[in-house]
């Protein structure tokens, strides 16, 4: 993962807050993940040297971290910076402890935008002879937390279910703080951070449910999620990165978040009018072109598969398909 | 409510399990709702003088009531049949204490059917002047736990979000074991019991996100429940019971369940098809005919009205709308 190896910079930095209130110094950067020790799922953040330092002591739980706030976030940090220094060396654990999804219960569905690139909505109508185009108002869904894959576990396949499992790489966002009818110019100070998601999808059942996408995104093991939660303040523009996907090391995905139909700013505002967003949350932000269905013939995922999902400055969340 | 006024029945009763192993000795039904007691939700049961039994020594929730399957329900029983002898008269409450929806922090979003009773179809499809019947599988979309109403609660209307709210009421089945892939013939083994939803709907709101159902049923206040988790071996028929809704005391809706499309059984396989049930999931299974966006001319809530919605061996829940 891209941010194993990066050092953490030591510039003194202009200290500033970003729009969420979070101190945006550079020098203080973290990327949070969750990780299981003695069995127990902890949140922690990347230390400099590619180890992990666990927050159990600040936080119980990613979840409470994010609840927690600014001063939840400045505790963190506040450790991590002293464990730069050489403290809490029995809180630091190897990176290789495993990962599992940053939030690996939500507490609700994961809300999820459909036809969200231009690109994709083409593909996607070139495919299905449909001419829709693009809609007025985001298409919004949900994925159950009982979809969630941790970063490096199984895609899970049915074959009895579904004979058309696909992919699709996803910017995804960590609301921070609660709001209902957040406007597009406050939208970005509810943001905690981001992840990648990769909206995994049967399309047979996707189409077959009366049109409603929930059933056909909903499968269990259709939600990898991770590697990392990097906090808002250390992505100067989310609509400025690379997001990409691999099918066994071929590119099926290369484009950039800076082709959203509906940008972050507008999507908060959307979904939460008159619907209360809450830390934690999460919000799938819609995928470029690429995907498998749509490929002439179409190329479906299938038992042994490895999807590997990158975006730039957040890291790389890699899965295997399996078939059950 | 219905519930309240009903004695217990002291018949000795033949001693036999319901499909999903619950004891259905006539004289142990069980009517659970979730109550406030000194400002904490606890999980309750009626007693046969209407007034309530707190049960938070048996389980500390509802949710944790129906993880503990049949062993958590039999203690609940063991302590409701000493209290009808006169035991536990510190647990005892009025029986006008507040009520809470049943679960009133579900885990994930909860599941809906649309589409499930034909008439519901006809008139949708009148009003719309489109032509689709009925679809080859069930059509299945969520609810977000932000949108959960307690019995007695406000029914939220966003002017400047809808301007088209609605009302649906739907018998809703309560999972009490976990499942993927259950077979229709084990479906109801599956079933810890039953309760009521409003499926309030911002009609305008649904149409406009790309035709998914979400956003337009996915509103703060838009998802009344309760009044009470009937468990299933009080049910002999959950196909046969009287299914109504009424605004400001006008009837609107006044069908019955055995006009589902997709029958319990139906819902619960096609549902679980590659997706576990959890304990506490519930499954809402549409609405009859009768919804206000149907009338000719539409007739939408407003502002003060008192939704009323009841089915036979359930209850009644009732709800103000409150324009806010």
């Amino acid at each position: 993962m891209d941010g194993k190896r990066r050092p953490v910079r030591r510039v003194a930095g202009h200290r500033r807050l970003a729009p969420n209130g979070y101190d945006q110094r550079e020098d203080r950067r973290v990327r949070l993940a969750t990780i299981s020790v003695d069995g127990t799922d902890v949140c922690a953040a990347y230390l400099a040297d590619g180890r992990l330092l666990n927050l159990s002591q600040v936080a119980a739980s990613m979840q409470a971290l994010i609840e927690g706030g600014p001063a939840a976030l400045e505790a963190a940090r506040k450790m991590l910076a002293e464990a730069e220094e050489g403290a809490h060396d029995d809180a630091v654990v190897g990176g290789d402890a495993p990962l599992q999804a940053p939030i690996p219960n939500p507490r609700k569905n994961v809300f999820c935008v459909g036809r969200n690139y231009a690109e994709h909505i083409a593909e996607g109508e070139r495919a299905q002879n449909l001419k829709i185009g693009v809609t007025e108002h985001p298409v919004f869904f949900t994925k159950p937390p009982t979809s969630v894959v941790a970063p490096g576990g199984d895609v899970l396949m049915f074959p009895e279910v579904s004979t058309s499992v696909d992919y699709e790489v996803e910017l995804t966002v960590v609301i921070g703080t609660a709001g209902r009818n957040i406007s597009k110019a406050d939208a970005m100070k509810h943001v905690f951070g981001y992840t990648i998601l990769n909206d995994i999808t049967a399309r047979d059942i996707q189409r077959r449910h009366g049109g409603q996408y929930f059933k056909g995104k909903g499968l269990d093991g259709s939600c990898p999620i991770g590697p990392a939660i990097v906090t808002a303040d250390e992505i100067a523009n989310p609509h400025a990165l690379s997001i990409g996907l691999s099918v066994n090391g071929e590119t099926r995905q290369d484009g950039n978040t800076r082709d959203m139909i509906f940008d972050i700013p507008t999507l908060i505002a959307s979904l939460s009018e008159g619907l209360t967003l809450e830390p934690g949350d999460m919000i799938a932000t819609g995928t470029p072109s690429g995907v498998g269905y749509a490929m002439d013939p179409p190329r479906f995922l299938k038992d042994g598969d490895t999807v590997v999902c990158d975006i730039s400055g957040i890291g790389t969340l890699s899965n295997t398909v399996r078939s059950v």
